[in-house]
């Protein structure tokens, strides 16, 4: 993860701001539906945030997990990408 | 939306928290897993205070808007409530 | 409900014919991705009947509730639309 | 994908039966929020099926791809993770 972080960590500060937005609009009694339409933006930024973050560890840490000769690594790191997809959904 | 919103702006305040957590965490090359585990909590909290906007949509703006005579606004109020529906999933 | 009907019931024989293709494909070995892209197709098809079914609550059940003086079956109608809001991302 | 089939084909069989109990709930008139409670358990079986289909992709053909020696294989192998993973939320 040592390289190319910095426009992940961008992105989250963009996300951070949206974030303080919507406090702003809660301050100022904003209608809730545009409230609402805003966290759903700010989510979907978070998504693109955990592609990015899953593309990184599927071509670094699970395919020396796959590659190795390590049985128990390679199923730890299976058994992780399935938690983040059960866990996408829920 | 004026009063009982408070709460709200406080469990943003920790989303926007949480959101600076996840940035540390890169910074300081966390194991991608234990970041997109973060991601997820976050969409979690963000979940919760739109069903919490949700919720008080349809006790005001939506029961005012269907108890009231003005067609156009029953069918926006419910047009509006679809829209939000349809993009949660998405 | 009782008009109308038709076309939902037609979207969800649709849906069980896609439902006995996929067993097909598992029976002649197709490849694991072509089998998720159609289990995700049938779940888009369902969040569409879903979407219909919704809308005409909204437009009848919700709506009887909401104007009707009876504060319990206001407060039910909504407590069942968070409920499926919640279960939908769930 | 060849063994450990039937199992799949088995929870298919069953969502199907679900779907066409579906649609007996809209010819009899059924509320519509039973029903909305009905489409959203098959969903869950369907995601629930489509776990096992990863699991078992990700121990086959994934492992397979990121272990040979061919780049377009490996590449290949997590673009198609990544898009079952972005249509999955989708």
């Amino acid at each position: 993860m040592s390289d190319d972080k910095q426009p992940l960590i961008n992105r989250l500060k963009s996300v951070e701001g949206h974030v303080r937005g919507v406090q702003r609009m809660l301050e100022e009694d904003a209608y809730c539906i545009d409230v609402l339409r805003q966290t759903l933006a700010i989510r979907r930024a978070l998504e693109k945030v955990d592609t990015l973050i899953l593309e990184r560890h599927l071509n670094t840490c699970v395919t020396d997990a796959l590659r190795s000769a390590d049985h128990s690594a390679r199923d730890n790191a299976i058994a992780e990408i399935l938690e983040i997809f059960a866990a996408t959904r829920a």
